[in-house]
């Protein structure tokens, strides 16, 4: 036993700068030890793996196919290169992850055109879609063919189930798929208040980025096919991509946890709760602007910057516009109700000596 | 908690398939646990990972960087793109794991032209690298630039620090820069009985994709750079790859604890231990060849294939040649002398019976 | 001598669609056939070669560097490709060809990022610049490293030899590199009436794809690197990107025949007044308006959609933007005066019967 | 008229380095300038693309698909994209162009992993097929998919109908395609005195690219896929690979002109014929040795290196083997038999008196 190993960090310490700053929820921890000892086959032949797809499929359907992969960005290319032939293109909203956050990734590991469109909210619309969908059949245009969304969005909005519904029909009779980066989709789920299912496979959406990591789990997200017909070769393009873990009973382990039971709603309710706590606390105070209408677990707010740098002092949080100042307050599985009440309340004081 | 999730294996069974087959050291769970609670930074900006940083300049040198990536075809496809421009060429075994054994990773994500040279052993050499490593400044052959070997080899064969010495001296007077695949680097610096920086640092090579997953980790491979002006880019590299994991700390835990005391070493010389009984245990047997001189953690053998066949219903392990009926029998960290003394009287029992 | 084959088109028919529509320059045919019979060496170690690129070098300065093209896509491609690494980004107009008409090259080919800009008449500025020059040294932003602008732009307008000068300023300033995609670069220098250097090299510009076809040529581009320190390995890109012409003396001899006299100035001033021309005579017609202050060979108007497709009847021509009906007419260097009257004519009288 | 312009080479001098240091037939100069003046559509609408690709059809059969492209790298990187999925591989003999004279493009451009097997006359067959053609449905290995042959091979050697029947048969019974690397395919079919869809179309094979720039072309190879039921994409698949010509008509024009007669056979047969005027001519010098059955329009020879060194004085010619100093001597359409006399005369003068 390595005694000499010590913690380096202080557990109590909490902040708001991401969900992926929590580490993992203790139920998923156990179920980690659960699956360890002993051999079984790697590369995702074992029982852990299956026991994780049964439990997607009975939340997506039977129809459904899942793959494990290592992260988000993984989980989107992946499910992007599932449905494009060579020289197609995606269309994005300017804000998605895909374009803004993975260093090229679409472009330089899987040659994907991203066509993106300036949206007020994160959120695409059939009116934004035709905005980029044009030139079916143009050799000089990259073929439009995926739409990808964002629930909840890298703006804290959500779409709901029948705008989804919207969308798909209008990419599929434009002879597109439409894609779900579903980092956060267990929060979207919650602040719905609706089954996973009613705003995927019911509204016609054809592969799903489920995010399991900024939901309480160590590592690990899966890719949900809803159409099988929408794609071809994942377990070449897992392998291919570098997202096949070897031990992967470790990963299946995970997401059977998260979603066998409820444990997938409690975290990400409870977040979303937490983010709902936050804006209500200081919603009223005096030159402090809540910016958006926060569905999920995010915040959005602009307050001055010298508050803003105080309380970063005290606080991990993002600035998310340089430009405006605006900032984004994140909340987790293990936000605690004190943790957003001293933040409030410190947002409050610095607020009442800001020098502006 | 989750108290309807049941273990859907038997902790007991293990094989001789791979060392990947094995779960997590116990130790290593430890320190996952460890490491929980509380919010860090992301990314890699956490004390963990800065400790296991240093925990591998104490291997390699303080000289040395350290990047985390998810899995091995990460650490090496990125480690030769930090090597490489868009137009170099990698020299290799034809044997090697990057060729071999990666959906063509290294060509289809990073567009590295792999340049192979049959070897009997799994080994190169100087004078093999020269049937590779001619053209230069020919714009009609891709630029040889790199020289990767695996050590040790995927034929369980090792490199001594000289023979690896000799082949850095000989890469860099090309021009050339040397990577290892350090899957099983420990179990190479067990049987060689020398400390990893060796046959590493002190042999010339640049770059090393240092394995933890074989090695009784759960997930987690590391890219040390021995010679930083070898390469360029790596904090790009790892994310465009889709290489860098947002719970970072829990890879820098699990290395913190792998290579700060001697778990590193104790675990793999046990399954180089486990290997070396099992080739003894059944070396006498009549029928039965060992086929190469086994020095790591692998034994290969060829035996009539109706035994080959009879065993794979009792014990996992994979045939290596389907033309020869060579076999392979890995060992694992967990792998325990009564295993390997069970598959022994398991093997010589079919032989016994063998209908050839 | 196959004297059983025919002419396949009129070669008195000149429309409006595209400056590729024309064919090949007499003089560019005679230096043709003037570079042909005999052995020479190829892939451009030729004389002919050499003389074009003693030639450009003679507009652009001794230490220019020059590798010539079959096409544009492809001296665009591999002009970003040699001033980026594997992780970069390149900075466009929302309209630029890279972007818009190149089928994803850049990025299927090159694995580039675009980061597109709106504009409203096809021209960047540093403050357009700096919409999406930032995130440096971020690894989840793919790195800004090249400003590419279009000269003259796909909108028919033209950046001003300060205008450069003022973006590679500012480029530099953030450590970026500047490339003109000068497909039509000989009609902005006989709009402006400067010398080819006056807006490239002595503006700081970093490389040019350096255009032939539109101007004359059968086929063939040049990249022209005005700063050799801005680029790396260029011979092997050239032949990894398809570039690499083996009976490359007849791409030389027509850049040579081109450039060595006034060729290049006297068919661009020609398509240009062209162009002018034709604008003056529609400018007066009631219900047409001229959209964009044309300065070299483009004309665009927007007029009603039933006289547009009684014009396409009888000349070709292309509609700009299906959304508002824009039309793009184009000169060539082998326009006549009285194809533009001829032409001009129609316009007006398809016009007067306009049942809009 | 540009009287400035000089002529820079000697048209009289002619060697034996290569196929493409020859220029253009004069016919086809003729065809140039016929498709010349006017306008007609770009990027390959045009009744020159249009009866060129007739004749391909003539000679291949109605079903053909015709793509025209720049060059050879281009026409078949493009050629085995278009019959691959992302995941897979694509096999060759250790000698194909397209692995070891295309600075990686396959790799580089396409991702194309290529499995090569050592051949001895550069010729696959079914068993040579085997030692590549496995792991199907494995994802750790790229999926074999394709089967790649040059006719003309790159060692002057010939597969027989026959031969090339078995191997399309034994590919499409393991469910790969098979294409011909066909830069010298016209050769291939004046040495074996058949017409061209007898050992392609009625061999099943599934795609060529058809040769042309070696055959007295000034630039211009054309893809024919020959089972359209193989490929996907090529129309989008030429643009994105940037070799879609915009002035494609004097591509057509080229391609019309060559095999709308005999010039294409003529011109073939008569460089054969000068490789085997060469070959006789020398074969009886004491210290030379042919190494290879000449069949098509190369000589392969090994005579002394001080011999090899002062004939490369006087004439072009290329070292094949640095490592056994065998030289390889290219014949063209231009080749005379007063040029092969010369040539022979010198080797035989130059061998007498070798310092050997």
């Amino acid at each position: 036993m390595a005694d000499f190993l010590t913690r380096h960090h202080d557990p109590a310490e909490r902040g708001f700068a991401s969900d992926n700053y929590a580490g993992v929820h203790p139920e998923v921890l156990d179920a980690l030890a659960r699956a360890n000892d002993g051999h079984v086959t790697s590369y995702g032949a074992d029982p852990y793996t299956a026991a994780a797809t049964e439990v997607l499929r009975s939340h997506f359907g039977e129809q459904a196919e899942v793959f494990f992969m290592f992260n988000g960005t993984g989980a989107n290319v992946v499910s992007l290169q599932a449905m494009t032939e060579r020289w197609d293109a995606v269309i994005c909203a300017e804000t998605a992850h895909i374009h803004a956050d993975e260093c090229g990734a679409p472009e330089k590991i899987a040659g994907l055109k991203l066509l993106t469109v300036p949206t007020p909210d994160g959120k695409l619309t059939p009116a934004l879609i035709d905005i980029q969908a044009f030139g079916f059949g143009d050799e000089h245009r990259a073929q439009p063919r995926v739409v990808s969304i964002t629930q909840s969005t890298e703006l804290g909005t959500l779409y709901t189930a029948a705008e989804i519904t919207a969308l798909c029909a209008h990419a599929h009779d434009l002879g597109m798929f439409v894609h779900i980066d579903g980092a956060r989709i267990a929060n979207a789920a919650a602040a719905l208040g609706v089954p996973l299912r009613s705003f995927t496979t019911d509204a016609g959406v054809d592969i799903i980025s489920f995010g399991g990591t900024k939901n309480g789990l160590m590592y690990g997200e899966a890719i949900v096919v809803l159409n099988p017909a929408a794609v071809r070769g994942l377990l070449f393009l897992c392998k291919a991509a570098m997202q096949l873990s070897s031990k992967m009973r470790f990963v299946g382990a995970q997401f059977e946890c998260l979603m066998s039971g409820d444990l997938w709603l409690r975290s990400a309710q409870h977040a979303n709760a937490m983010a709902r706590r936050l804006a209500s606390a200081v919603a009223d105070i005096p030159g402090l602007t809540i910016t958006r209408e926060g569905q999920a677990n995010a915040v959005f707010a602009v307050l001055p910057r010298d508050v803003t740098s105080r309380l970063q002092e005290q606080f991990h949080f993002y600035v998310w516009s340089e430009h405006t100042g605006e900032v984004r307050w994140m909340c987790a599985f293990d936000t605690t109700e004190q943790d957003v009440d001293d933040f409030a309340e410190a947002i409050r004081k610095e607020m009442a000596s800001s020098v502006r």
